[in-house]
């Protein structure tokens, strides 16, 4: 009895200091490549563009963060809150623009009544805004793209995937859950149920079928471990079908 | 006389035969990368979009090309007719959407005034029209950029850039025009006087200070010759300043 009690201490100590460690790196990552430039991100109120912020904001110069909230009609009165939260734990401004006359004004264009791809073009609209403000600070855009989605192409390509560096992109969803444990991200935004917020009543989890435990569980065999266990085949299917997202546009040589 | 004669036929046979040769190597590359989709395009009635539409015409279903203009204020009348121009070479329709209202929604929001950052988010408005039809239609966004743009950086990130194949990525601005010419892309296309059109009176050869026949004589010579010739400083240094917009976002690893 007492010696399982150690040995789940040293488990735990073990494995706590593995999140230590890599967070250290992304810090050092960030700083490397942001060195004295601006960095501008999108705020959701989700749990990975608030753990890029809070990595953020202890790696750079904390006047040159540029933090930017984009709600439109979907988002709920608790995301505003969320986002509060993350600016007191932080300690930085995060900057509010609503998109949606923006989207609006897209729609009397293109007559679409389509929720997905209505969800492409919010997404768009996001990633021009982030650039616009890149571009009048010469900074860089962060992305916030988790290695779960990234393998699984589960982002908008030029929306949300639109990017100059992007540092979570080899941590897994359920890893991106233990550093923000970490890190002290506001618990309820830790708690929230993953969601794009592309359209009412998203939820990553629902769209894939599949919770965040046992695609990640699949994900790391596959791709660390080499080796196919569980319903790999429709995460295969979506990782192959999405080769382009992460690849630069086909040319000839 | 006479031998100088033959001479110069012989040597235009040959020249004309390797754009010949280029025109059959791209329209395999659009077949083969397209296959039963659909093409979606941006075309702004300048040089390189219209060749590219002058080449996916003879290249794949006529049926599955999607045209699309977009102009804004800074459209020109005779833009319009170009249009319509390219419209009857190629026996396509064109269509249009105008993007001055979408710009204005993102000026509201966002009170820029500075024409280069302007011309970024019209260029970034163009490309989520183009991928809305694209989604809409399960299709591909056909770029439109040139090696001399490509090599210079000499485009909008995420804009412009925004695409899923770059068929004319490795032919010079020069070599635009000489394809164009052969394919017979109307006169007045061929003509004009390049730009991005992103502003009034903006004009590629002003901005860069330099004439596109000099630009690719020294871009040749380093890419190709790997020497290093005339006024090559500032090219390389549009280059090096540039590489980003060649690469994919920067991960660990």
């Amino acid at each position: 009895m007492e010696v399982n009690i150690y040995l789940t201490l040293f488990y735990y100590h073990n494995v706590k200091d593995i999140y230590v460690d890599k967070i250290q790196v992304i810090r050092e990552f960030l700083k490397e490549k942001i060195g004295e430039k601006h960095a501008v991100l999108g705020i959701s109120s989700g749990i990975d563009s608030s753990l890029v912020l809070t990595l953020l904001a202890t790696s750079i110069d904390r006047n040159k963060i540029k933090a930017i909230f984009m709600p439109d009609k979907y988002t709920k009165q608790d995301d505003y809150e969320d986002i509060k939260k993350l600016s007191d734990s932080t300690g930085l401004d995060i900057i509010t623009i609503n998109i949606e006359n923006v989207f609006e004004s897209y729609r009397a264009l293109l007559n679409t009544s389509d929720k997905k791809l209505e969800g492409n073009i919010r997404s768009r609209i996001r990633a021009n805004i982030l650039y616009y403000h890149a571009n009048l600070l010469g900074g860089l855009v962060i992305g916030t793209t988790n290695r779960t989605e990234y393998l699984l192409g589960y982002y908008t390509k030029y929306g949300d995937g639109a990017c100059d560096i992007e540092p979570i992109e080899d941590v897994f969803k359920t890893d991106v859950w233990k550093i923000a444990s970490i890190l002290k991200v506001p618990q309820s935004i830790i708690d929230k149920k993953p969601s794009a917020g592309l359209w009412e009543n998203q939820y990553d989890e629902d769209e894939l079928k599949m919770d965040y435990h046992e695609i990640d569980k699949i994900l790391s065999d596959i791709f660390d471990n080499h080796t196919l266990n569980g319903k790999y085949e429709k995460l295969m299917e979506l990782y192959l079908k999405s080769m382009h997202k992460r690849e630069l546009p086909k040319a000839m040589n």
